[in-house]
C-alpha cells in the first residue's frame, strides 16, 4: 500500500469537524446505567495451564444487558513467602475477528509485573487465532457479512453499543478483584481493540492511561469509502445495497466514533499510527488523537501498514506506562 | 476456474455416502410443528409500483418462531371483465447475501402467467442487489463473518434451521392466497436459493415441482475444504480457528445437507449444474441429484462457472414446468 | 475501489474543455444520411416464448451500411376486447460485451406498460449473459482485444461509428411500428448502453427523454489512463504498443465523445453516476451531464461502483419518465 | 503455477484421439487453392534502419483472399567483393497479440547467417511489443474480445483459416526471393507462432524443418476448460455465453487443431514444452508432438511456465537446424 | 487454498524414496567438526527490559565458521530465597524471513518454567516482525531474491549449511549455561524453524525432544514445483532461469533435506501438519515424519493453512514435553 | 496502473531537493581508487556460438575489490580483406534480477555497427532470462529478500557500491580492447541498468553519451513508499521491520541516488520515462533528468508502464547516438 493519505506534516494538525449527536452523552449514560443494573460480581475460575509462572483465571462478567462476557485474567504466580499486593493492571481489547484464544498467547504485560485482563469480543473470535468463547445473543436487521452493520439501523441496536458497554463493564469487573489496584488501571488494544480502548477511555472514569494502537472506528465519514479494505468496507458494501440509508447509517455511527470518545477522555494516552496503513488510514487515527482531550503522545511508524509498531511499540508502551505509574 | 472436479461421466453416477443423523426426520418434524403453532395468516399490502401490468403485494408471514418474514407476491394484473382464476404458482428463494429488493427485478414468472412469491432471506440482503427487509432476531455464538457458522454449535441454533423453516412456511402462506392454486405450487432458486428449494422439496408436501439451480448447501463433507470460495469457505475459516470443533460442526451440518433433503423429496425436479463452478463444485450438486428420491432431470452447463445457465435455464425451466402442469 | 476522483462538490460543477472536431456535425450528418439510404422497413417475427403476458417480436432492421441488426420488441399482450393503442416506447442499448439474450431477461419497461425495443450490439454478445446475434461484417486494422480500438485509425472506420448509427436507426425503425407512438420515444442504457443512449440523444430528433446510467464513452482524454480497467484500458493497451498514434487516436475518439453528443442533445435527461466507479470514473460522467444542452437531472450513488443504482434507479427512471409523459 | 498436468512419464507417451473432420484435407486444399489464385509477387522495399550490418526489407505479400500481409525480411549485409549466395531461410510466426514491430527486435537468425522472414499476424499487434501493421479486413459474427472466436460459427469464416493461409503464403512468397534458397526453408515460432508453424508444417511442402516452441492451438477439446488463462479461455468465455454452440464450436476448431496438422507433417521437427505452462498445458503440446508424422525431438523445460526455453532454446534450435542443413 | 495434496489416509503412510547422498554423514561430520574448532564460550549480557518476571540475556555464540550468532536467552526471574536449579530448556528456531526481534515477543516457554533460547537466523530478520541482528558474512553465486538459492551451486557453499550448523552450535552453547540442564534440552520451531529443528534433531546428540511445526525444507523433489508459493518457489524461479542446473541443484538440496535428517533422529518428536497448507504441502511433512527414526507423533490440523495449530499446538507441545520430562 | 504521479507539465520542471552527503565525492573517489588497484587487464575468450556474423567474447574483468566480473563483448565479424578499425562502443547494464544470459539475446547495437559490452550484475541473474554468471562474494547484515537492502547498514557495505564500481571498471576494461575506440564509449541500460548507467555517467570520465531508460535508483526519499512494487518496496519492507533504522537507511541511500550522479554527469544524455510506470514513478526519473548537469533529452511514453519505449526507444537512441558521433 503506497502513501495515499495526507503528508505527515498535515496529519499532525489534522483536526476535522466530526459529527456529534446532541444526545451523545445522554445516550451513553443511559446505556451504562442500564448495564450496571446487572451488577453480579465476576466469576473467576483458576485454570490449569502449562504456565507455571502465571496464575490464570477464566473470568465471566456481566456485560451489556447482563450478557455473560468471557475474559482471561492473569497475574504473576504468587511467590511463596512474599506478600500479595494489589498490582497495576492492564485491560486489553482484541482486534477484529479475533477471540480470547489461550492465556499463553499474550504474556508480555503479566511478565512485566502487571495484572492483566484480556476481554473476549462478543460474537467474534472465528476469523483468526485460537477462538472466542462469548456469544452475542442479540439478532439484527439485514446486515452485510461481518459485525460492522449489525443493528446499524439504530444506535440502540448497533453491535458496538454492546461491545463498548462490555468494555466499560470489564473495567468495572477487574476493579473488584483482589490482586488489582483499582486506581491504577490502564486500557490498551490494537485496531478494533484500539477503537474499543478509546471508547473505554471516553466512558470509564479514573483510568491511569489509554494505549490505542492503530485504532479502528474513528472518523467514519472519512474512513468509509476511503479504503476498500474491510472492516470499514463492510459499511460501503451495506450502503452500496441500501442506497437509501446513507444518512441514517452515519447518524448511527456518530454515536460510536472514536473521535467523539477522544473528546471526552481524561486519562493520558499514547497512540500509534502507521503511515501506510490501508485498513485504518492515518488521517482517521490523527483525527482521534488531535481531538483527544487529555495529553496524548503518538508514535508514528512511517513504513508500516496495519501491523503498526508491533514489538517496538510494546517497548514504548511499557516504558510510558511505567513512567506514568512512577510519576 | 479450470476443471478440477470429477469428469462428467463419473459425475453422472456419483452417489456418495452422506452422513445422516438418526433423528433427522424427528428434528424437522419437531421444528416445523413448533413453527406452525404461529399460524397467523399472511398479511398482504398492495404496493403502488410502476408495474402497471402486474399486481404487486408486500407480504409478511410468520416464519421460524413466528418471526415476521417479508416477501413480494406478484400476479398478472386483473383484466377487466375476465374471470379471476387460481393460478399455478412459483415460490423462489434467493442467493446468498441478496435481499428481496424491488418487485420489478424478477418478472419472468409472472410475465409467464404464474403467481409468484419471492421470499426474503432473514438477516441477509446487504451484500448485493437492492436490499433485504427481514431481520433475524436471533443471536449466535462466535461465528465467522457471514451466515454459514451462526449457531453452528448445535442444530437447534443453526441459522439455516430458521431459514429452511421460513421456506416451508412461505409455501404454507402462499397456499392460503386467493389467486393461488394450492395444488400447483413449485419451488425454485439458484445457489443458496437452490439449496433452500431442495430443503423445501424435502420438507413440504404436495409440490408440483422443484427447480434447484447450481444448488449450494449440499454434501458438506466434500464441499468444505474443496473450494476456497465463500460461502463454503466460511466453514473452513471457522474450523481453522475452532480446531476442536470439527466433529461437532459436521454433526450440525448433517441436519441441513441438501443430499438428505433430496432423499426425501417427492416432487419431480429439474436441476442445473455448471462444470466449472468454483462456488458449488459439480460433484456436490450431482450428489444431491443422484440421491433425489423422485424423478430429477439435470441440465449440464459445461463451460459455465457459478452463473450456470442464466437465461437459457429459465427457458428450460419454463418449458419443463409447463409440461408438468399440462401432464 | 476507494474514492480517487474529485470530491462531489467539485464534480457538480466540473465542465472541462473537451476536444471537438470542426466537422463533427458534418461527419455525423453524412454518416446518418448514408445509412438512411438503406430504408427497408424493419422485419418483425412473433416469437413463441413462455411469456404469456407479453407479445415478443424478433426484429431485424437496417443499421450502418444497411447491415441487418437484431433487436427484441416487446409489448404488453393484447387484452381481448380492449382497443389497441400506440404506446410510449423505450429503446434500450446494452452494456459492453453483452448481447440481446432472451426476451424474458428485461421485462421491467414492458411490465410498466411501455413498448420496448432492446437493440443487439453488433459483434458483441459473447462476454456475459445469454448471447448476441448480430454480426459486424466489417474488418479492422490492428486492434487490441475488444471493440474499443477497432478501426480507430480513422473516424470513418471506427467501430462506434457503426454502433451509434445502428442506435439512431433503431429509433427510426421503432417509430414505424404500429404499437409505437413515434412522438413518445425515450432512450436508455447503462455503461456502454448509456454512452450509446447519449449519442442517440445527440443525433436523433424528437426524443421524449434520455436516461443514461453510469455512461461510458465520455471525456476520453481524462478517462483513458485514469483507470486501469477495461474497456477504457483497451485504449491504453493499444497506445502502449502504438506509441506513435496517440494524437491520431484521440482525434478519432473526439468524434465519439459523449460530451460532444451531450452538447447537442435536446431531450431532457436523467443521468446516474456512482462515486466509487472504477470503470467509468464519476468525473467523466459529470463532464457529459454538465455539458448536456437540455435539462439534465443526475442521481448520485455515493457508495456504489460501476453497478450504480440498479433496481433503485429503475424506480427513479420510471417515475421521471412517467412525469415527463404526463407533463 | 504448480504442476497440474500429467507427470512427464505419462506425457511422453500421451497420444490422445483428437477429432478430425472427414473433409479436413479437402477443406485445406480448397482454401489454399483459392488463396494461390492471388499470385502477385511479394513487394520488397529496402528500409533505412540503424542496422548497418543487416539488409532490411519491408515485405508485402498476398495472403488469404489476396489480402496484403506485412513482413520483415532480413539478410546479412552484402560484403563488398563477396559473391551473393542463396541462403538457408527461417520463416517465423509471432505470439498472440504481437505485431512485427521493428526489424531490430529479432536478429538472432540473421546474425547466424540465415535469411529471415518475420510475418505480421493480421489484425493483431496491439497487445504488447511495438505494433503490427496488417489489417484483417474481414468482419465476424458475435465474438468474445480477442481473436479466438472470430468467425468460429463456421470453418470457412474462422479467423485462423485466414492466418494459417497467410502462413503458407509467406513460405510461397519467401521462396521467390533472390537471396533465399527455396529448398532450405524452415519455420519457427513460439506459442501462437508455434501453432502457426505446426499448421505450416502440415500444409506446406518441402520444408527443411519445423521448430514449434510451446505451441498453442493444439488439442482443443482438452485445452479449452483445462486452463483459465487466455487465449484458450476466450473459447470458454464464448461458450459460457453461447451455451447452445458447444458442438459446433469444437466442430470448427477441429479444422485448426495442431494435432491434425502434426499428423500430416513431413519435415523433421524440434518442439519445446514447459512443464509448468499454464497457457499451453504440456499435455496439449505432447499431443501434437506424439502425433507428429515425421521425426520430432522435444526439449523439456521442467521448471518453466509459458516462457519456455527462451535463450537456451535458441541455442538448441540453431544447433539442430545447423545439423539438418549439414546432414 | 483447497485440498490438492493426497488424502489423509494416504498421507499417513506416505514414505517416499528421497535422494540421499552417499557422503551425507561424512559431509555433516566434517562440517560440524570444522565449526566446533571455534569453541569460544557464548557471551551473555543481561538486558534491561520491561519483563520484570523474566531474566533476559543477549547471547552471542560462535556458529558456522565461528561467525557470531545472536540469540535471546530467557529464564524465570530468580525468586529471592529460592534455590537456583538447572532447568529443562527449549531451543527455538525461527520462520523464514523473521529475526529474533524483542525478548517479550515469545514468552510461553519461559512462563511455563523452562529456560529458553531463541536463535536469530543469519542474514534474515528483515521481512516481518521486529528484526534480526545477525549478519551472514558469506557471499554467494547468482541467486534469486531470498535465501533458498544462495550458494546452491555446491553443498559446501549452500546457505543452509551455515544455518543448520548454527542450529547445532546453539544447542552446544546453551548446554554450557548455568541455568540449563544439558541433559534436558528440546528443540522446536515452525516452518523454516521446523526444518531447522529437524536438522538439529538429526545432527545433535542427546536431545530430549524435537517439536517441528509444519516444517519446511523437506522432500525437495516433490515440494519444488508442487506449490507456487515462496520459499520453495524460489528454487523454481532459479531453475526457470538456470535451466541447465536442475540436476546439480537437487544434488545440493539432498544434503539439506529434512527427510534425511529425520532418518537419523534419535529424540522422540511431535510434529504438526496442516492439510490445506500451500507453503509446506502436507505430503512433504508426512514424508519427514514417516521416515523419522524415533517415535514421532503428528498432530493434524485439517482446515488450516500454513499457520497450522498456533495456540492449540503449544498446548499439545507443552503437555507432550511435560510428559517426556516426567517419564 | 492509472496515472497517480504529477501531471506532465509539473514533471517537466520537477527539480526537488535531494539529500547529498557532504563527502559524496570523497566517498566515490576513495572507492574507485581502491578498485583500480586491481588493474589486471580483462581476459577475453572467443566463444563458439551460432552467431556467424558476430565475434563473441566471454570477458572477465576486475570489479570492486578485484572481484571477477563477467561480460559479453560483441563486434561485427571481421570481413575478409577489410581493415579492422576501432569502433564506437556501447556498454550496457542490465535490469534488476537479470543476468548476461546468451550473447544472441542482445544484438541490436552490434548489428548497428558498434562494439558492445554487456555487463553481468554480480549476484543477480536468477529471476528472469537465461542466467547470470557472476558471484557476489560479499556477505551482508540482515536484509530483506532481494538486493536492495544488502549491506544497507553503511555506505561502505552497500551492495550498489560494488555494482556501481563494477560499472565504472567495465568502462575502464572495454577501453583497453583493440576493437574499441576509447574516446567513443557510451553507456546505456533500462530500469536498474538505467540507474547504473546514470552512476557510470556521474563517475566515469569522457563518455560520449548516456542513455538511461526508465531509470531505477533515483530520488529514494520519494520513491520509497510511493509505490508498493519491488524493488523500491524492498526498502519499505526492510524499514517496516527495522523501524529504528529509517534515518540511517536513507543516509546510506544518499550515496547511491541517481540524482546525485546526474548532478555530476558531463556526457550528454537521452532519458526515457513512462507516465504510467508503477515501478519507477515518473517523478523520480524527472528528478534525475532535471538535475542532470549536461544536455539531457527525455522521451516521454505517456501510456506505458515500466516497459517504457522498448523497440521505439532503440530507434531514438540509435539515431541520437549516431548524431552525437557524427556531430
Amino acid at each position: 500500500m503506497p502513501r495515499l493519505d495526507l503528508p505527515l506534516s498535515d496529519l499532525e494538525t489534522y483536526r476535522p469537524e466530526v459529527a456529534e449527536p446532541a444526545d451523545f452523552d445522554a445516550f451513553w449514560q443511559r446505556t451504562l446505567a442500564e448495564a450496571r443494573r446487572f451488577d453480579a460480581a465476576p466469576t473467576l475460575t483458576r485454570v490449569d495451564s502449562p504456565l507455571s509462572e502465571v496464575e490464570v483465571y477464566d473470568v465471566t462478567f456481566a456485560g451489556f444487558a447482563g450478557d455473560p462476557i468471557k475474559a482471561w485474567f492473569l497475574v504473576p504466580a504468587e511467590r511463596p513467602g512474599s506478600e500479595q499486593t494489589r498490582l497495576p493492571t492492564v485491560v486489553e481489547y482484541n482486534g477484529y475477528g479475533g477471540g480470547r484464544g489461550f492465556p499463553h498467547e499474550r504474556l508480555a504485560w503479566v511478565a512485566s509485573g502487571y495484572a492483566y485482563l484480556f476481554m473476549d469480543t462478543r460474537g467474534q473470535g472465528s476469523s483468526w487465532g485460537s477462538g472466542g468463547h462469548t456469544p452475542d445473543p442479540h439478532g439484527s436487521g439485514p446486515a452485510s457479512p461481518g459485525f460492522m452493520t449489525r443493528g446499524i439501523q439504530s444506535p440502540d441496536d448497533y453491535y458496538y453499543r454492546r461491545v463498548f458497554t462490555d468494555a466499560v463493564r470489564a473495567i468495572d469487573a477487574v476493579r473488584t478483584l483482589d490482586r488489582v489496584d483499582p486506581e491504577r488501571v490502564a486500557v490498551c488494544g490494537g485496531s478494533q481493540g484500539g477503537g474499543i480502548a478509546l471508547a473505554a477511555a471516553g466512558l470509564a472514569q479514573g483510568l491511569i492511561g489509554a494505549m490505542p494502537e492503530v485504532p479502528f472506528l474513528c472518523h467514519f465519514e472519512r474512513a468509509v469509502g476511503m479504503t476498500d479494505n474491510d472492516p470499514y468496507h463492510e459499511v460501503v458494501r451495506y450502503l452500496s445495497v441500501h442506497r437509501d440509508r446513507v444518512e441514517q447509517t452515519f447518524a448511527t455511527l456518530a454515536y460510536f466514533d472514536g473521535v467523539n470518545f477522544a473528546k471526552r477522555a481524561t486519562a493520558p494516552a499514547i497512540f500509534s499510527v502507521a503511515l501506510l496503513d490501508p485498513i485504518c488510514p492515518p488521517s482517521t487515527v490523527f483525527a482521534a488523537r488531535n481531538h483527544y482531550a487529555a495529553e496524548a503522545e503518538i508514535e508514528v511508524y512511517p513504513f508500516n501498514e496495519h501491523e503498526g509498531g508491533q514489538g517496538y511499540h510494546f517497548e514504548r508502551q511499557a516504558a510510558w506506562l511505567s513512567r506514568r505509574l512512577a510519576g
